[in-house]
Order: C-alpha cells, then sequence, then structure tokens
C-alpha cells in the first residue's frame, strides 16, 4: 500500500492509445494513458468507464454529441454507449474501469491492446 | 450524461468531513471531500476506498505508518485496513468507493454522515 504519484507515473512512459495499470480498486483498474490523435468508435457493453483529464482537452464524441474535456473535469461514460476519443494535441488521463474490460469493446482494431503492462 | 468540473462542484458546499457524491460508475462513488482537521480511525470490511488529492496535504495514519500525500497523488486503501486521515490545513479530495459503504465503517461517532447527498 504505497502513494502513487500521476505525474511521477506519467514519466514513465510515452506511447500513446495504451493505458498502463497503476492501482486496483474493488474488481476496477485505475489507470493512466497518453492520447494523440483519433481513436476508433467503440462502447463497453456492461463497463462504465471514467474519464478524468490530467492534462491538455479530450473532445469525446458521442452519437448524438460532442463533449470537451480540460484539465481538472471527468465524464463517465456508461455501459454501451458509443464513444471516440479525440486529442487534437497529447492528453493525459486517468481511467477508471473493470479489470475486466477489452480495450476497445468489440472492435478489433490495430490500436487494439490485448493485454495491458502494470507501471 | 455530463461533464463534471471537479472545482465548480468544490465551489457548492463547505462542511468538512461530509463527502458529496458527483457520480457514479460500476456500482461505485465518485465523491468530492472537504478534510481539515482529524478524523477518526475506522476502516471498511468489505470496501477498498482511492483518495485523490486535488488540494493541500493530507496524512494518513495507519497502524504501522504514516503516508502523507500531496496534490496530484492517490492511494488506495484496502477493505479491512485501519485509517485515520488527518488535514492540518483544508485538503480537497476525490474518493472512489462502493455506493454501499459506511461513512466511518463499523464506528459510530459524531463525525459520521448516515446519508450522502448528490451535488
Amino acid at each position: 500500500m504505497e502513494k502513487i504519484n500521476l505525474e511521477k507515473k506519467l514519466g514513465l512512459f510515452k506511447e500513446t492509445w495504451t493505458p498502463k495499470i497503476i492501482s486496483e480498486i474493488n474488481g476496477q483498474h485505475v489507470k493512466l494513458a497518453k492520447l494523440h490523435g483519433e481513436f476508433v468508435w467503440h462502447n463497453h457493453a456492461a463497463e462504465d468507464e471514467l474519464f478524468y483529464i490530467i492534462q491538455g482537452t479530450l473532445i469525446i464524441e458521442f452519437r448524438d454529441k460532442v463533449v470537451e474535456l480540460n484539465a481538472g473535469e471527468m465524464i463517465v461514460v456508461p455501459a454501451g454507449v458509443d464513444h471516440k476519443p479525440i486529442a487534437h494535441e497529447e492528453v493525459h488521463v486517468m481511467l477508471i474501469e473493470p479489470a475486466a474490460i477489452k480495450h476497445t469493446g468489440d472492435v478489433q482494431h490495430e490500436l487494439t491492446k490485448e493485454k495491458l503492462e502494470w507501471i
């Protein structure tokens, strides 16, 4: 049981769209990710997903609206809701989602990561 | 499904040791709290609890060590682990824990809040 400094953890990797697991809470993983560019449309059939913005501006497109999130802002994307994250410049986010979640839902894409790393 | 700005939400209340619920994810609540002074020793028998520091310095005493958390740092207190939060100056935190959790575990104390408010 150690404290976790988000900035220090973010300094340990550079890859984008590759969430790293930093902690676990009640069967859910806490992750950090660097995002840059456009991700793929997907949803997670059974899992809500929390995005908390540490740095930058993240756009999330939904089928019926677009949300712009800045540092210090968060959103929970409910299970089953299609979403497409877009980062015009590099964005650093904390994600919280069940440990069993699949990266791009049931969509298979070149960005899909099958196994995430703990840092 | 709206974005949540943590600073704006923190501006909606002043009470300390009274977590406010701001969101829900997979049966867990995301909460904001203002802490000042010493809380009571307690644990949550079945629930892990995440503390993320937004502002200030939070000390958490455990039975065998003391951890100091500053803004941008977090810790997960595992289920069953005794802890006592202390804030020498006002601290703003985000908490994530199961919706069913009791504020001071099985300890009844004047600081215990039975029902938390959504903001």
